[in-house]
């Protein structure tokens, strides 16, 4: 297979190209404007080449996806391991790892989070979820120690006071909160916020 | 103002009827299929009718989600007056309520949460989302009683945590817990979720 579309990118280099591009018009426009043809044009390459790569918008858009998820799980464990060895550290600057990178790259977390969307079948996308959900685990376990009895309800607290903040917050809606917050800092709030979870054996 | 569009709507009922016609295009396919024009065609009116009472798509969904918080904070509402006078009862069937609406209403919950796709200054959909704040708001202080020096965080953790499970789950994403909940329940999942949440006066 070689160059497709007529265009001047090496092999191999069309892909990330169109990746790259099609990012960009999520972060700048939204969902709404991101077609296979915007993807190519942005790109400079010809039109057909993005439905020769991902067969349709769907395959486009979970590459990304999947893309964002290798990414987000990289975030978290950097986070984590920058945290140092304490589970009870290591969980919160996951927490504010996750909310950093849904501020940071707010139209690809949404997306990520969009199975309609999606093809969660794809495998690229399929093994990029099944990591995320992994390190999520591994350090919720980790902070629970040897008694997990309580261990998926903890865990979905975790995740979803954790995925809600970021949600609500990229869309603006801790704002009135915010201002009565010191600093006006969100990582004050998610923290003050994620201690209000307990998490104890059993508990 | 006579009836727009050549229809046979009466006076007054062709904005209920497109905002009727467009809820179900947004259930049916999703937000990205609906446009000013698959609205009129759905309800059956001229194409210009959808601008003269919307102005434009984003005054067609800021009105549609509008139309959602008021049912939403109703809702809610009805679920505590429901289970009676115990706040901790009340703060439960709340989030039952919360997650329940999402999953009834899957596409005009994403929109409520869209502030990219909406016009927030609208009066309409202000009000309606003053309304439903104030209305998570009075539950949360009546739960924590005088003391409500932890306030901005309990409410922000119980807000963050009720709307992250309702996205995650209708986003399909809690299936793997679910399966090892008893009876595949979300509102076994849920209730179990809610009680990791420590609400105490200080905490």
């Amino acid at each position: 297979m070689g160059v497709t579309g007529g265009s001047s990118y090496h092999h191999g280099a069309l892909k990330p190209a169109l990746l790259l591009a099609a990012e960009e018009i999520l972060e700048r426009d939204g969902i709404q404007a991101l077609t296979l043809r915007a993807a190519a044009r942005a790109a400079g390459v010809s039109h057909a080449a993005p439905a020769h790569h991902f067969g349709d918008l769907t395959g486009l858009l979970s590459e990304l996806a999947a893309s964002g998820f290798v990414r987000f799980t990289a975030a978290l464990a950097a986070a984590m391991d920058e945290a140092g060895g304490e589970p009870e550290a290591r969980l919160t600057a996951m927490g504010r790892a996750y909310v950093a990178f849904a501020r940071a790259h707010k139209g690809l977390f949404l997306l990520m989070f969009r199975g309609d969307r999606l093809d969660l079948e794809r495998p690229a996308l399929r093994d990029a979820i099944a990591a995320a959900r992994q390190a999520l685990a591994t350090a919720v376990q980790a902070r629970m120690g040897a008694d997990a009895s309580g261990g998926p309800a903890q865990a979905t607290a975790l995740w979803s006071l954790v995925h809600g903040f970021a949600m609500l917050l990229i869309d603006g809606r801790l704002r009135t909160i915010l201002d009565r917050t010191p600093g006006h800092d969100p990582d004050v709030l998610l923290e003050a916020t994620l201690a209000c979870i307990r998490l104890q054996p059993g508990g």
